[in-house]
């Protein structure tokens, strides 16, 4: 593959981190996995997992069954939502007249 | 905001090229725009858009309407494709016994 572009190191940068995070490349993640993903990836984006029943609420919307591993297509459903939260912050932002990125 | 993650950054990218590629804020691409933003950002994992019928191939499959601008939301569907596949093919490496990553 040719020299990739940010946008595409972006898209590997998140297909690899939920790949790193199984230790039995099984392809799903055990709760603790994702656990550690998160505080450890997503200190800043998502918030509450630091309690049982937070990180529950998270998991149930992200769409996990109770006692299910964690599928690419759960925490692809948590990305979207961060970055659907984050593109109406920078949307807003931009329509009250600040020329911003997010960093 | 703390130190961002690798995860976080990524996120931040994807939403910052979104709203770099537009040229008015109004928080919509035009396709020309579009266009560019694939042509530069999207050269490997995004194929066919040399042509007008493979263009607009991509567009319908994102959801775009014939004469509407493309919304975040479009340009998210296009990338979830794009995360799925390469989640899919990582996937298979895995099972056949290959302990690597995305390049």
């Amino acid at each position: 593959m040719a020299q990739s572009s940010d946008l595409e190191q972006a898209i590997s940068t998140l297909v690899n981190q939920f790949h790193s995070a199984s230790s039995n490349g099984s392809g799903t993640l055990k709760t603790d996995e994702f656990k550690n993903l998160l505080s450890s990836q997503m200190p800043n984006m998502v918030k509450g997992i630091a309690t049982e029943q937070g990180l529950g609420e998270i998991m149930r919307k992200m769409g996990v069954a109770d006692g299910e591993g964690i599928s690419f297509k759960n925490f692809w459903s948590l990305i979207q939502n961060v970055a659907t939260n984050q593109h109406s912050i920078l949307a807003a932002a931009q329509k009250a007249g600040c020329s911003c990125i997010l960093l």
